[in-house]
């Protein structure tokens, strides 16, 4: 199912990009990559709430007090993770190297790592591929910088947004790389967002928040979460536009633009999911709260049991509303409805005899599955994907 | 790795057992079982927690008020779950006609079901089968029972245990059945004890409770929990001990008893779980509080990436510390050690560097993997097994 995203040219006003090979993981493989402001830039981010956070997250959640940044310096293949006092000592070298090769203050630099947890991060390649990497910065590389940033990923995620702010067209594009350890909170997940905006820094870090709330954090793939999730946006203002903050009227389109940048970088990875086949959207309804909702959701979404059901090809309601059972929300048996894609299977707690003809719409790529709770009026979308026997494998073996 | 339990005979006084193939699943399979005590019982029971609840369920709870049983009547191939009005009514039907052929009064007949979720269950064949299964209640076919309630099981489920109560020797002897939706709150799990000790109705019930808590309800295997899970245990007395009650110096010794049964059962539950080839054993030592042990072991076990690590022999310590990180203990990076099996790969947060050693053990049936949190002293256990690609292809077409 694996699609290749476009590959038209994406340009940040301000922003360069560039990307490199330095041995951390096979010869040959991209693993460094760095983005670039041509001037410090206003940045928010997210973090895992893993309470075991990877090196480079400590350095960064000090350093985004501050709302400014101008670069960030991303590995693969390795998290710098567990790595005890050298792993902050290798982060914050990273950092500084790059700060060095730059010309710019150390605390605007920001370090990412994902890839293997537990191994001392190989500091003196990455150090020794600094110096090529600002070199090579160009305004046309974010493609190559999504590239060098997968791990188990099977195709680089990109996506780029155009919006009219005032008199002006402003560029907002986002990368991310997932694929497994996904769960809400935001698992190996990283997620960089580049716009020319004028943004204040409390304005984007609420867009932020908010946008990866809807997205990220309603995205499963295996119900696990990393060390080094990060989100991270940095708006340069090079548009030149009358600076939005959270009370400007402009505030609410810049939001849904970045909604939309981190949902369809969700989608991707869900699409992506380790040995996915099929992207499965699941939406619970009628329930007494949105949080309710959600927990349904997410319960369905990380059903082992649905997820494996529809990798089968296999209407088995039955799991969906024992998982919605399990979650913790109220639910009305003798209300509940379950639609798979447009098939009714479930009316009033009783099954519809339907299973037939859902069977067939199953076997197309995109699944959706909708309950209904009879409890309420409120709605939740989770997005996952199916689990496989390629899943299995691609874990059973990753480290060794 | 599928052993075959010990078929020695295990006769429990005053209890006769019974199974038949009453067309349910395919032609030939045993599919319905019917357990009796020649006197009525006190009777003690836990049902799931699943806000979606199996007709039979809907009955027992309601009958067990009376802490009274003499019948459990079980059928496999059809869980009698979202199946409404009709549902009730034919559990109902079922109860009413073990009543019948048996001669005692239907609120002493427990119904009990497991299989798929939302089919009609055949009631006519279920009816049809019952004067025959009345007819061969024998001492000696608990085994047959404990075959004829699997439904993805590889094997029986038998377990028994003597002890001494003053000058007699008392029986206990336990079946269960899984084997997919198992997690804490007991998932679709069938137990079924039966003893012939003289036990008060509220010794009997703490007893249970106590040792469900500790057995299959720090069991998972793959996170999900069946609308239909039981466990019930019925003391007909007639061994003629002195009541025992809450109070009872030999109350500790009899609660130990059930613990063991318990616990043996959910050691062959891991152990037959979906597709695995490896039992697990997650220990964490050094938490806060029990709670938060049973929290951080519980999201080790439920952590598909830990579980696909062990089936790959692949000591990635990295998730398992990523796994407690996320499971809301509180957990001292700085002090966390990890064991998997005798090996110390993590001390003080830090790897040692013994994977190679670790990947050798791991390539046995029992693993172990013990993770101290480094924040007190409480300590808690729970046991799973591998993730599989066997468990997808189960799970990807089960009803089809």
């Amino acid at each position: 199912m694996k699609s290749l995203p476009g590959k038209e040219s994406i340009i940040v006003p301000g922003f360069t990009f560039a990307s490199a090979s330095a041995g951390i993981k096979q010869i040959g493989k991209k693993d460094l990559a760095l983005i670039f402001s041509e001037k410090p830039a206003v940045i928010a981010g997210v973090f895992t709430t893993n309470r075991i956070k990877a090196a480079p997250l400590k350095l960064a959640i000090e350093n985004i007090a501050s709302q400014k940044g101008q670069a960030i310096i991303i590995n693969s293949g390795n998290a710098n993770a567990c790595t005890g006092e050298q792993g902050l000592k290798d982060a914050m070298s990273t950092a500084v190297k790059t700060a060095t090769e730059l010309n710019i203050p150390v605390n605007l630099v920001y370090v990412s790592s994902t890839g293997v947890i537990g191994r001392p991060l190989p500091i003196d390649k990455i150090k020794k591929a600094i110096p090529g990497l600002v070199r090579d910065l160009s305004p046309i590389s974010i493609h190559d910088v999504a590239s060098a940033i997968m791990t188990t990923d099977t195709f680089p995620k990109t996506i780029s947004k155009k919006i009219r702010i005032g008199n002006k067209t402003a560029t907002i594009a986002g990368i991310a790389k997932g694929s497994g350890m996904i769960c809400p909170n935001m698992a190996t997940m990283l997620c960089f967002i580049t716009t020319d905006i004028s943004v204040s820094p409390g304005a984007l870090d609420q867009a932020l928040k908010e946008s990866v709330n809807k997205s990220f954090n309603r995205l499963t793939i295996d119900n696990d979460r990393s060390t080094n999730d990060t989100a991270l946006v940095m708006a340069n203002g090079i548009l030149g536009n009358k600076l939005i903050t959270k009370n400007s009227p402009i505030y609410p389109k810049f939001k849904k633009a970045l909604n939309e940048i981190t949902y369809s970088l969700s989608r991707m990875l869900a699409e992506d999911g380790e040995g996915a086949t099929k992207i499965i959207e699941v939406t619970v309804k009628g329930a007494r709260t949105e949080a309710e909702a959600e927990m349904a959701a997410m319960s369905i979404a990380n059903s082992m049991l649905v997820k494996t059901a529809i990798y089968g090809n296999d209407p088995n309601w039955g799991r969906i509303i024992a998982a919605a059972g399990y979650s913790g929300a109220e639910i009305n048996e003798q209300k509940t409805s379950i639609l798979l894609n447009k098939t009714q299977l479930v009316k009033n707690g009783v099954g519809t005899n339907k299973e037939q003809e859902a069977t067939k719409l199953l076997s197309g790529k995109e699944i959706s599955i909708t309950i209904n709770l009879g409890t309420g009026s409120n709605t939740a979308k989770v997005l996952t994907c199916d689990l496989t026997g390629e899943y299995i494998k691609i874990n059973a073996d990753y480290t060794t």
